[in-house]
């Protein structure tokens, strides 16, 4: 004969704190203090809370699984945030499946039709460069399975969403070059349809018109990538009014921009400043070093995954948080 | 009422080729030729041959899903190799579920342990730099899931593996050094127990002995990543009998190399040259740009995981395959 198992929102009420707390301390969770788990831990023990007989009536016929989706595996960002999600998950007794869509908008929506096919627990995406159309994404959220979105942001569908402040590190990124003798800053972006590619590029924006700095078009450039970067900038350097900064969308573009400056015989940087978006072990690698906007993939890793777990475990039903993970500049040798 | 189904075997027979050629055609494998794809999709399409049904039969009670464990996600190499996993893996309607290890004992036999009951259709495995006793892997086997090891490899257990030829790697690295003038070459290694180690050391050993070049054993150091490479260098360069090229175990290492040379106000490559192994975006970021050997991840990737997928489907049942990726050398501005 079964006792009636104790829930979450019981101990939560008995003890006076939120489910959510109650879910992270039972779960080990390093935002929780000690204090709360010992206590937690202890209620759940008298009272022969069951963790996994409740989680498993909640997910009735779903598996263990959180799906991803990720642009490319092997990109440093990307897979620094895997690995966080990847911590988190593991701990909680889930596994992780990863699909890379590579930028391919086909691909990403072969991936969303699999993971609902697989039954996955739940989903984190982060948007191919190229997708405009979010059908594929409202169908994970009809078919009943919670979703979070990480980085590239979908802001056409109601879900949890965790992003850097990308407005706040592009406005620190330009105002420091500013500050530090910059004229006249390039800024080289993403799609410009993406999330990202507006906040920083609104960031980049407020930082020259706060200094009083004219906004000129033709400095603005979609690029973010190394090879792009090394093909456009020879011809921006050549003319008389060639600028005396770069802000780039990501350290990948930053490097390239560096190796075009050097190659025409500027100094990296006395003529020309450079700042970078990520930072990673690439930024390090750069001579002189990268100063670079450090984007915490790991931290979005697993801030993205507790969110995805708190839902399924209908912690935060109906609810939905913007998380934002705060940037911070590193300033390295590529900036004055 | 079902008709009788063909399998991939009476294809095979039927065409007089191998069953792991059919298996490959109707994958769309690239290593199999347009005309034998066709000839088989067509045999496949003439005989209502229906490969879902038959991977299900044979996979009864087994998710569609391959794990993967690696010591660590947000690493160019292995991410570079989980890139080719999921390819082949998704070509193949697999999901691909990622564990990292961390290089943590502890969590890889976990890793295993999370894997075998999640029922996943096979592994794919590198060990962790501490791993020396391989009872979880023997359990997976036990469990009568198949298992593949790749790049870091376990000898002791039966399977199939990929490497990449860390010998000839090796060799022709400290041979270029060698030829372009390095009289006194260091080498960095990883914990000399993994065989990727072994397998460099006597690529370079050998290298030296045909040369003629003396072996000192002080030259030869454990230090695999770049802060610990900061760390060591400068007593290294402080000695009066210096050496005058190092070969670095991976880009890492030698990128810290370099930092810790060009600290020293030597030039690279005239006072020192450097080589390393790998290759990524960290090895084109260097400044010189460094000269190293091409691990092809990506290939690695997808070799270990058509192995995988071949054991699966029960193709090469009893047989075990010692896959070896050829390297090469990409020179560039850190040796002469």
């Amino acid at each position: 004969m079964k006792k009636t198992q104790i829930t979450i929102k019981d101990i939560a009420r008995e003890l006076n704190i939120s489910p959510s707390t109650v879910s992270r301390a039972l779960k080990n969770h390093p935002d929780i203090s000690q204090v709360t788990k010992d206590l937690v831990n202890k209620y759940a023990k008298d009272f022969h809370y069951k963790p996994n007989a409740l989680a498993l009536s909640l997910r009735t016929s779903k598996n263990n699984t959180i799906g991803v989706i990720v642009p490319e595996i092997n990109n440093y960002f990307f897979s620094s945030v895997l690995s966080g999600i990847e911590q988190i998950a593991n701990q909680a007794d889930y596994n992780v499946i990863v699909c890379q869509s590579g930028e391919n908008y086909e691909k990403e929506v072969r991936d969303t039709k699999a993971l609902i096919s697989s039954r996955v627990s739940g989903v984190l995406a982060s948007l191919c460069k190229h997708t405009t159309n979010y059908d594929h994404f409202q169908d994970i959220i009809d078919s009943d399975i919670p979703l979070v979105f990480f980085d590239r942001i979908c802001i056409g569908i109601i879900t949890d969403r965790v992003v850097v402040d990308d407005y706040a590190g592009a406005f620190a990124a330009v105002e420091y070059l500013i500050q530090s003798g910059c004229k006249r800053i390039a800024f080289y972006s993403s799609p410009f349809h993406l999330e990202i590619s507006k906040n920083r590029k609104n960031g980049y924006l407020d930082a020259l018109r706060k200094y009083g700095l004219m906004v000129d078009e033709s400095l603005i450039r979609v690029c973010d990538t190394r090879e792009e970067a090394i093909m456009i900038t020879p011809e921006i350097l050549d003319r008389p009014d060639r600028p005396d900064g770069f802000f780039a969308i990501n350290d990948h573009c930053a490097a390239g921009i560096m190796y075009a400056v050097k190659s025409a015989k500027l100094k990296v940087p006395d003529d020309i400043a450079i700042f970078g978006f990520s930072d990673g072990e690439l930024a390090k690698a750069c001579d002189p070093m990268l100063s670079t906007v450090e984007q915490h993939g790991f931290e979005m890793g697993k801030n993205a995954a507790t969110l995805l777990l708190d839902k399924i475990d209908g912690i935060t039903h109906g609810q939905y948080t913007n998380k934002i993970v705060k940037t911070n500049l590193i300033i390295r040798g590529s900036t004055k």
